[in-house]
């Protein structure tokens, strides 16, 4: 079969990690990397040998690019889908949508038309543990889901720079957790939310939360727990615990080794955690993309879908409202 | 020194426990037990070699008793307790003081003149793992106590007899993690619930929840989940996680050994959970007991204090509200 | 049933922690406590409120002493278990029965008339976790034990005038493994030991070992390893892993909390060992002597057997002269 | 810098592990596979769009090609090696040298005129474990190595075609904890054995074995025991245990997720261990070929050298005259 011509907008962190991916991945051809900083773009093109494209545009106008991967910042995310869809193009966009959900909303009907095959970013779904956990729940290894407890805590803050531009710790961080909350239990009814600035004042000031528990309640009657920090002193901790009736699901945090040390003063010590999400994600980021490729491949629908993405926004802004107001938010 | 001379009231499966480790405690002579059917007093009695009293009476009337162990049915606690600080006992009273939050405030104005040694029977904050964590985080070593997670879970329902003149699985149940919660984060600001009926139809009838994760926000800013279910399919599940602006202490579940075993299927097994309560807190129960004698010995108050008993029970009395109403409950 | 009246012999930390099991115990009245220092014995009988006996020969002559339990040094225990068979008192001794086998062999001709019921103190078997994995190995769950690891490591040498009075590594320490090895994979064919002083020159200078390993051939054709240290950084290390045709077994150390600990260093961190055996075997040691009562109560021979201890000692005696000789020492 | 043009001889199954490794690194050219069964290169050639060479001859000729890896089956290996070298070529050769160490010697002396960058391919110094546990012991974290234990165990016997060819198990499986017992404390003095044949008969009447423990004494005065079994129920199991002065390193089995499963019977349960050494050290030969690409780039000798592969085979030689002769071989 003959590989996937495909193009990387945004060169940023994640844009470069999706490239490399790509540059080895077997059924796909990197066609281009495009970022508005050209020096950006041309780093990146030079390190995987492929050309930097001088605009969006070019890229979209080019017949032998079959999908963009769009890893630009959030705010140019809907234009980017928008026009994309226009071109034809299969499109993988990194969550989320947009942060306001108005605008995701319209985006939606804006690329209705065109009936694009689009996936969004979330990588968790592609994690080995996460996806491993879910398939055996799913296939009714502990009955009925009753529980869920999500722990996602990140080791640091990031700048306010990028706290400010972030959408707040419920857009950008805990959006993932929706996601996964939606797959293992399905739709959620209600969102409660107790969230403090516990960490740094600035990002209390900045209008935001650093730290924050939630309940879902989902239409199954499931309820869901997540917690999240945006410090944590021990590494990037990410966690997840089913609880159904026939027994309980964990997936633990992988270390990069299974060496346990053992002195005077602790037994069976192991490794710190993998440091962030570059490195605890990198193969679910690779498996991501593969899936995406694979779906080109054989003509079906990649998840997860836009509307997924439309629905952890909606728990995110229900999850804030709920941290605001105080008041537990109904979702119809 | 002399032995403490205690009567135990109440001769069910917690009065029994209790009035084996009284009889063989070094520093106790079991003086005599009680119950309100003679059949159950007299067991006991014929079993540890000590006399089964006739009445309340004659045990509150003997000067050689100095302490009761109240381990008789809820609704008679109260009346007990005051008995007993009239008549001069030190009391050890399992929890909760009562299922009225109204009664046990008339309970503490009652007694309030006589200035009675009390305690009240919290055994988990004298479980070996719960108290090594609590002594460590409050020696420092996380840091700044930011969230904790308790997870507590029973092996099967009760009976619905019991279910009903339980007080709810929120007095009943959950009451132990209000105290812990408390114990690990101080006073408590705010109190959120979502409950459920995932488990037997028949508690929801009777107005109870056998499914519930309550959020707490602490005056000192802490954020607490815990859950609770009325069934763990894999036993009496009882963990606690406290995290830090340093780091993180989780004490786990013990098991009745150590072993691990691997097979085809699945590797590094352990041990089933010990069955439920009596099992898993026997240490608890006995180091509970022990406490409270020792500070006869040493004339000084025991804890938990009844205070303690009245807060859990006002969380007790928040939680539920809050799921029955879907509102927050902030607690004065 | 009347209770089961025992005298110690032998007041040093054993024989005090064995007084203090049997004057709890239920079905057992503590006779008399002897010592050669009288000072050892009065101050052990005084915590426990029993009396002192002038001698062993009183405690043998009085008809009221149904059993004696030997923890005085290992050369007074041929004497004293003669005496007591004689005496016709039921027997629990101590290990090793003596540093010379041919003593031991000695003491079994002399006692064989007396027909005594006698019980040698191997204190692992009793172990719950060593113990429960025996039962799952033997009840079939790993099919036919193929090979064996011991690992048994002291926190620290003993004092030099201990080593010199032990009968080295093998009398003193590894008998134990013997023991443990000989119930798990039955009688033992040849012997191979590699030896060294890695740790402490004197030990060396003394003739003995304090770092050893140990190749064991059972006739059932199962292979069995066991090392041996007399110093671990990390705590009293005893572990027990059994492999077979089905799977694998293994015993862990256990700790005194479940309580772990994550921080930017280590994560998972479980506590320190318990520090020696008095700490790691204290229910052991509690379960042995219950043991010895139950089978006086039952009428049934207990183990293990005098005949346990002279093989095991057999064993010990070959380990020593294959790491002398350095060839493998063949049993008949 | 230019790409290493590399061929690779062999295309078995090891041998097109490594091609697939070499045709997506990023500083290899994969110049050719061969086989000297054409359809084996073929199938190779075409998966990965390389030339299948018609001729070993062809191979060396080729000035392009730099190096060659060796997967070729072990009698092959001792040529192959001579004429790479005279060819020049840099040399990657598969463990075992020869399964006779004599020819082994002879080649070291044919090839030494030539002067060869030649590596052996001993994988499991590159698993990111025991490299990750090599690498603190060596830092000084427990100290001065007193005792090693290794656990090899693999999930099922070969063929027994394969064993009959194989050298027997000193030299086909243990040479690698042979060559990880020198990794840990340098040369081996004196080298003991237990064999039997306990799984499979015909293994042993094909004068091999299939269970084994063996016992090291190092120049240094370490201790190590190693112990192998061709069948394990629970899967491929290859743990190591470092035991020094100041702690104790151990290097676990991954499993492929880090989930945990609990239910009534069993919890905690962890994955099956990954099946066998492709599926185990898949990152491991990956590394291993990074390693000689590494060093051929930056003009290092690499490592494991050839003279590691001839001390492992002295190891394995006196291993089995061990094991048949029931003595300890010493080593000059």
């Amino acid at each position: 079969m003959d590989r996937v011509s495909i193009a990387v907008l945004g060169c940023g962190r994640i844009g470069r990690m999706h490239a490399r991916v790509l540059a080895r991945h077997e059924k796909t051809r990197l066609a281009a990397v495009y970022d508005v900083v050209p020096e950006a773009a041309a780093e990146t093109a030079s390190e995987l040998g492929v050309p930097a494209a001088a605009s969006v545009e070019a890229v979209l106008a080019d017949p032998g690019v079959r999908a963009v991967l769009i890893a630009s910042p959030t705010p140019t995310h809907v234009d980017l889908i928008i026009a994309a869809a226009k071109a034809g193009k299969a499109i993988l966009c990194e969550k989320p949508i947009d942060l306001d959900t108005g605008r995701a909303q319209a985006c939606e009907q804006a690329i209705r038309a065109y009936s694009p095959i689009i996936m969004l970013g979330f990588n968790r779904r592609f994690d080995v543990s996460f996806s491993a956990l879910r398939q055996r729940a799913q296939a009714g290894e502990i009955g009925r889901i009753e529980q869920v407890v999500i722990t996602s805590r990140d080791p640091e803050p990031p700048p306010m720079t990028f706290v400010r531009a972030s959408g707040g710790i419920f857009r950008d961080m805990m959006i993932h957790d929706f996601d996964m909350a939606r797959l293992l239990v399905g739709e959620i009814a209600e969102v409660h939310t107790m969230a403090a600035c516990l960490i740094d004042p600035e990002i209390g000031a900045a209008g935001d939360y650093d730290s924050a528990m939630v309940l879902l309640r989902a239409r199954s009657g499931a309820l869901v727990h997540i917690n999240n920090s945006r410090r944590s002193a021990y590494g990037y901790d990410q966690r997840l615990e089913v609880f159904g009736a026939k027994g309980m699901l964990i997936a633990d945090n992988p270390r990069a080794t299974t060496v346990r040390a053992s002195a005077a003063a602790s037994t069976d010590c192991a490794d710190p955690l993998l440091h962030f999400f570059i490195e605890r994600y990198a193969e679910a980021y690779a498996a991501e993309v593969r899936h995406f490729i694979d779906c080109l491949h054989q003509g079906v629908a990649p998840e997860p879908t836009f509307a997924d993405g439309l629905e952890a926004l909606r728990l995110a802004d229900a999850a804030e409202e709920s941290a605001k107001t105080g008041h537990t938010v109904r979702l119809s």
